[in-house]
């Protein structure tokens, strides 16, 4: 394997973000590649495109809640889904980040999806993150002093923007940096059989083919509305 | 198995309407469930909700490509892409309806994807779309007649409403339709193995789960980035 690490992106807003967080992990460990934890800002980036979260357009939420609760339940993945949703994660996020968790990042991590997702807490409420942060044993009124500090705060916006800039459009992302300093990126939870294959080496994507298409001309701007 | 029929709701313009054309047909006949083909106009379903199209997003089209040729190559679809993308489906779309192809309409539609995302021709190319039906032993000319009936292009809006109505908010969609009215939507190539399960009566979805979730309050709307 040439890849030297995985970045992962997230954002508690999302589910498919709650599931990678299941399965990512062990993914990379399996394989003896470190993993990156990247908190980021799902909105920046909706805002930047224009776009509309899958939340927010009600035929599609009503969907995928439903798609969600069937790869829970085939999966076996503790799902509740959280109390309220969309919520702000921010000061989920912050918490989140390698600079306030530092050698306990993936614990605090792993006790906000699970308290959330998990068992259907509210991920939006300081007072509720801060005590699944002490019952999973770590201190939750000391992390939550950290991401006062400004530098937090401006941490995870130039991590969203970094993001960003390096291609990602959506959570979760999982960016497979290889060796030579190429790139490759993977979005969304069922992106994780490619992720698994590209590290194996046996990635099937055909890159000339890919190229070739992506060269052709448009033929129209949001065909057949006009 | 209580479903006594599956509408495959579509839009030549995506590549995952072109896969699942490639295994719904033989998932329903599988089964014995007839398939009802029913194109629609995706770009009418986008300017609804002020939505953006995958390929309107340039880190996402440029992800998404990837993803398609992923697919392509380890399900042995043949895939070149369309000479161009986006394009103007409409031709194609009223070419494809039931009203136009009678009991040849999946001819129809599979000589037109066929000749676009299988071979690399231009579908928003009248021209082309007619020598494609004429190679599939079919009267291209005589179909582009019909198209021209005012109650063909009406029937297209209708059905891109209907759908809409039924809850569909991208292509492809599949709506399953019970016995007893009730119907279940699923939705993207990557949902067929969802729709699978379904027809063989063993959805893992929990529908009070997806209820419960569902009736949740929203904490934030477009958190964090206010």
């Amino acid at each position: 394997v040439s890849v030297q690490r995985v970045d992962f992106y997230f954002d508690f807003i999302s589910p498919y973000a709650y599931f990678g967080w299941q399965v990512v992990p062990g993914v990379c460990a399996r394989r003896g590649v470190p993993l990156r934890l990247q908190p980021i800002l799902f909105a920046v980036i909706l805002d930047k495109w224009g776009h509309k979260g899958p939340a927010e357009i009600p035929p599609k939420r009503t969907y995928l809640f439903s798609d969600v609760f069937r790869i829970g339940r085939s999966r076996g993945f503790p799902l509740v889904g959280p109390a309220k949703h969309p919520f702000n994660p921010l000061v989920a996020l912050r918490l989140a980040m390698p600079e306030v968790g530092g050698a306990d990042q993936a614990r605090v991590i792993d006790a906000i999806f699970a308290m959330s997702w998990g068992q259907g807490g509210d991920p939006g409420d300081t007072a509720a993150l801060v005590a699944a942060l002490d019952a999973a044993g770590l201190d939750g009124a000391g992390l939550l002093a950290r991401t006062q500090e400004p530098a937090v705060k401006e941490g995870l916006k130039a991590r969203t923007g970094e993001a960003m800039a390096r291609g990602t459009f959506g959570v979760p992302t999982m960016i497979a940096v290889h060796d030579d300093g190429r790139e490759e990126l993977f979005w969304g939870f069922d992106a994780v059989p490619w992720l698994e294959m590209h590290l194996d080496g046996r990635d099937p994507v055909d890159r000339d083919a890919v190229a070739k298409a992506l060269e052709r001309p448009a033929g129209a701007t949001r065909p057949g509305s006009r």
